[in-house]
């Protein structure tokens, strides 16, 4: 099986356990909006690595499909609240569920699905129960903590890059890395391979991160999924916007500004945003922190007591950023 | 020492572990609505019962106070969303913590009190953990189930007596039950016993409720610490309400029908809406209701195999609800 079939194949796994778990509930009242976001799709890459790190480590990845349900609900219960915050109207292409239903809709359901993510979590063996729920804690408080900063970044207008970066690897990195030493756990791992594999994980995810940074402003808009231009537009304080905003001169940096809260022209705005952001070497700054992060990750993977397959499949997932997209 | 005694000194071992847990997390920022809440008061009840029942089953009741966090964090939890939810602008007196801040951050601060709340239960002995772990989950869905009900019943107009009381059994009781049945699983007591503190925590739960319904109609303004007349103020679907309903004649129910919605002169409205409970028998509806529950606790507790006081602590809690106030 090459990587890419691997990787398809856990996913596959993975869908199935997401449904049946979501079949265990009622399909209506509280639960229906847990089911629809849940169907609504993702690449289910979060859970599908907690299947990988337990093969990694030499466990059946059946075993960790219990966990990886939890990674899974909880990534789409954080979704369902993130959503109402931010106002969001689409997820997915497809309308929130504060939209399609109300906000006091998804705080709650949201709230039920957090319960279900614990659900499956208390389904693991006994033996790994207690160091997976200390972790799952620890990243579930993790995930709060990054999208509070999220919330105030909006707020602030003196944001550094290292707090961007923090806020990023709370938000997105911490649960994939979460991810991964739960399958570690699940395999009985040593706590120094955990720790490697979470490694991984963060600079996995902060890569990935950053790769989506640099996609939103410079992507192809055949391939992005999203609208390219959309943190411009939103005047989202990405790491190329900092960047360009600590590397501009007096009249970029005046330019910036000038775009900040404008909304009458929306092409013009990207298309001004994008050249500064290349004319300050923002893109530039952004390549060198995402190549860091990939350079970092394989020096974890090289850390790794795995099976030579496993080095491979995770090698494959951290070119996916570290190479080709960029 | 007196059971008014024992219970005011669980609630102080109480008071300290819930000041212990919150100063584990920083001050400002996603913490500090937590804080405040947790700070402004309750008569925490229910984790001075999951240590009530640890000792009451042999066990020491400090054993059980990372469990009594628990229950306590999470109750808190489901009050800053519920708050939301009801719009309600004051919580024990003071501002709701949605009012203090915003939505957004009620939201965000619940879900981090959420995982607070399963941080404490985590510390929990290893060998109780997966069997408090899936009955906390499960409370904690059941308690979302009610909150649902009774938003999904403000939109009904054929709400059940019966719906009723699965819908408080759901939002009140079931965290009582689970309380004491915690306390039952940390000193290893049997499934039987277990089930039979849980069924006595179910009754006097509905009793609870059932005495708030009484006492919101026709308590004394000096000592119910809520506005009497409240529920018939927000035309809230409460015991007293669907049963004057269900026996009420036509003049009756048109005066009940009346009266909904209107909002010009309270006075007038709490007194009407009274005396229709009073000439329909609603309220003796209530007094059988809540005797009943009253009786299936005393019988409940008949069958635990407890220490001789813990027993008489038990009645004692009952009889505050089945004799006295009503």
């Amino acid at each position: 099986m090459t990587h890419k079939e691997l990787l398809a194949h856990y996913r596959e796994q993975v869908e199935g356990a997401l449904e049946q778990s979501q079949n265990a509930y009622p399909g209506h009242g509280l639960y229906e909006p847990c089911r629809y976001l849940m169907s609504i799709g993702g690449k289910r890459l979060r859970p599908s690595m907690v299947l990988a790190a337990a093969g990694a480590f030499g466990a059946d990845p059946a075993k960790a499909l219990h966990a990886a349900v939890a990674v899974e609900t909880f990534h789409n219960f954080t979704l369902m609240h993130d959503d109402i915050m931010d106002k969001a109207p689409l997820r997915r292409g497809m309308p929130t569920v504060h939209e399609k239903w109300n906000d006091n809709t998804a705080i709650l359901s949201g709230d039920a699905m957090f319960v279900q993510a614990y659900d499956a979590l208390a389904k693991s063996d006994t033996a790994s129960l207690p160091a997976l729920l200390r972790l799952f804690n620890q990243t579930a408080r993790e995930v709060c903590e990054g999208q509070q900063l999220d919330m105030e970044f909006e707020q602030r207008n003196d944001v550094s890059i290292d707090e961007y970066l923090e806020m990023i690897r709370l938000k997105t990195s911490v649960l994939l890395a979460a991810a991964l030493q739960m399958g570690a756990i699940i395999a009985g791992a040593e706590e120094a391979q955990q720790k490697a594999v979470y490694d991984y994980g963060i600079h996995v995810g902060l890569a990935f991160q950053l790769q989506d940074d640099y996609l939103d402003a410079f992507g192809d808009p055949e391939t992005f999924g999203k609208q390219v231009g959309g943190d411009i537009l939103a005047d989202k304080k990405t790491f190329l916007y900092l960047s360009a905003l600590q590397f501009s001169d007096h009249g970029q940096r005046k330019a910036l500004d000038g775009w900040l809260g404008q909304a009458h022209d929306p092409i013009a705005k990207v298309d001004a945003v994008r050249s500064i952001f290349l004319a300050t070497g923002a893109d530039n700054a952004l390549k060198e922190e995402l190549s860091h992060h990939y350079r970092a990750a394989l020096t974890n993977l090289e850390q790794l007591n795995v099976v030579d397959d496993s080095r491979g499949l995770f090698r494959y997932l951290a070119q996916l950023v570290g190479e080709r997209a960029v």
